[in-house]
């Protein structure tokens, strides 16, 4: 069973859900009904070493920001805040001292990313492994939550920063969560903004996400690509994975500026149109499918 | 590292928590606060094979069961409700098959428990271990969430159920967490209820966990430990770990029925005095330091 099949049988059960359930499994959070004026968003995620990073060769602090940001970045994804994290670590006998020094720099990441550390467990085991679930909130009031699901014929298709190439120049280690880029884009976009994934897996198996979750066809133009490495192809580079930047897509009338406030960069790369799948447009016209591209965190 | 200490150190961070954090790392649950009139609680705790359940001869519908149930069970811990709960998964290869049936079980168990398992990851790995994560909510109102600091001297002191050989008996694999009782238990003691913690790691540990951090001393009357095992002494049973019963401390004049409404079974086993520790006292008069008894999961 690969992680995408785990999160289809999932959702199967949707239909048994308490009213308070306003969206399930298999998309980037969960999202909760509660009185008050917000949602309340939940998100979890593991990260394994020897599979997510290199045991060898990575410190605590970057084990520890690594597990922190790919979750903040789910939060991030559904253009929302985070609220706090809670984390769960196993450590191989020979990890163990790394113990200390990893909780404390995900409590000074939680700290600075808005998402105080407020519980934990640890144990000793056979692999090392950080489970990390982060809380956020968004406002009820429209456009609410932003899902993978809201993707429209005519949309433009937009990404922020670098795509490609992340795990060999340390990206996917480094990076930072896009949080105040998305609440940026909720405010400039507001009801504009349809769908917004973060792009973990590939952009193109991400974008095929949106595209299979909103039933439209989302078409990239490879020559509008940001790419890490300009040496690399946009084909090779989108299916990458780790980038954890944000893949939206906007009513056609939406206007954004090149670098938002806080610095990202934004660039519109594609448009959706009626039909499925997602394709990559290259520079000489032939079309390829983009959506198998990228991996499956699952194995 | 211990478990206990890994907490400790968290705990440290207690005083860079944003105003929202009511409670941080230390209690059974977090507690945070948000605009309504319920707190929010959140609790973690990772069930690995081998070490909480023997892997050869538990099913997937029992391991689920217990993974959820241990978290569950820290929610009743704050006399809480749950509300929603995500669980991440990494499987040893040969373990793999069990995947599907897991998750389904932990959906049943939290649908059935009110808590909707509302997202999770799924991975191999070279270990077979779940992480689970339950959110709860309490009302704000008094006495709010029962913590482990709220025992007074003169309190009494009581727990549900049985205590001792649990891993024996096969109770840790199909106990039912203790949520109803502990809204009973709010509902009708109110302000008399002081202090609560479930017991997982031992009677006498989880006893001195709120003597320490109430800064009383408990004593406990070895005539009245309510035996699972009758054959079994008062001293080995109260370290043995793994009931997921309620203990708490309830102001002098508080009465509860020998059975509460939902058929759990209720029973005085002590009282606080002023003081530091706990202490069992035996049926020949001599008392054996019970604080120490139990053990630490983290190793």
């Amino acid at each position: 069973m690969r992680e995408s099949e785990f999160h289809r049988d999932l959702g199967a059960h949707r239909a048994d859900f308490p009213p308070h359930v306003i969206v399930g499994p298999g998309d980037d959070c969960a999202v909760l009904d509660m009185p008050g004026d917000r949602y309340r968003l939940i998100t979890t995620d593991q990260l394994i070493g020897g599979r997510h990073y290199d045991p060898e060769s990575t410190g605590a602090d970057l084990i520890a920001r690594k597990a922190l940001a790919r979750s903040v970045s789910d939060i991030a994804a559904m253009c929302a805040e985070p609220f706090a994290c809670v984390c769960t670590a196993c450590f191989r006998e020979q990890d163990a001292p790394l113990a200390t020094e990893i909780h404390r720099a995900m409590a000074r990441y939680g700290a600075q990313w808005g998402a105080p550390l407020v519980g934990g467990d640890f144990a000793i085991g056979s692999q090392t492994l950080l489970t990390t679930t982060v809380l956020g909130t968004v406002s009820k009031a429209a456009p609410g939550p932003i899902l993978r699901s809201g993707a429209a014929p005519g949309d433009g298709v937009w990404v922020t920063g670098l795509i490609g190439a992340s795990y060999e120049t340390g990206h996917h280690l480094r990076f930072t969560p896009r949080v105040s880029a998305g609440l940026e884009l909720r405010r400039r976009l507001q009801t504009h903004l349809h769908a917004a994934i973060d792009v973990s897996d590939g952009l193109g198996r991400d974008a095929g996400r949106v595209s299979a979750a909103s039933g439209v066809r989302i078409e990239l133009s490879a020559s509008r690509l940001p790419l890490r490495d300009p040496l690399r192809s946009a084909e090779a580079s989108l299916s990458d994975g780790e980038d954890y930047e944000l893949f939206f897509t906007a009513a056609e009338q939406a206007r954004l500026p090149e670098v938002l406030d806080d610095g990202t960069p934004v660039v519109r790369i594609g448009t959706v149109v009626k039909g499925s799948g997602t394709v990559l447009r290259l520079e000489d016209g032939r079309t390829v499918d983009a959506s198998q591209s990228g991996w499956d965190h699952g194995r």
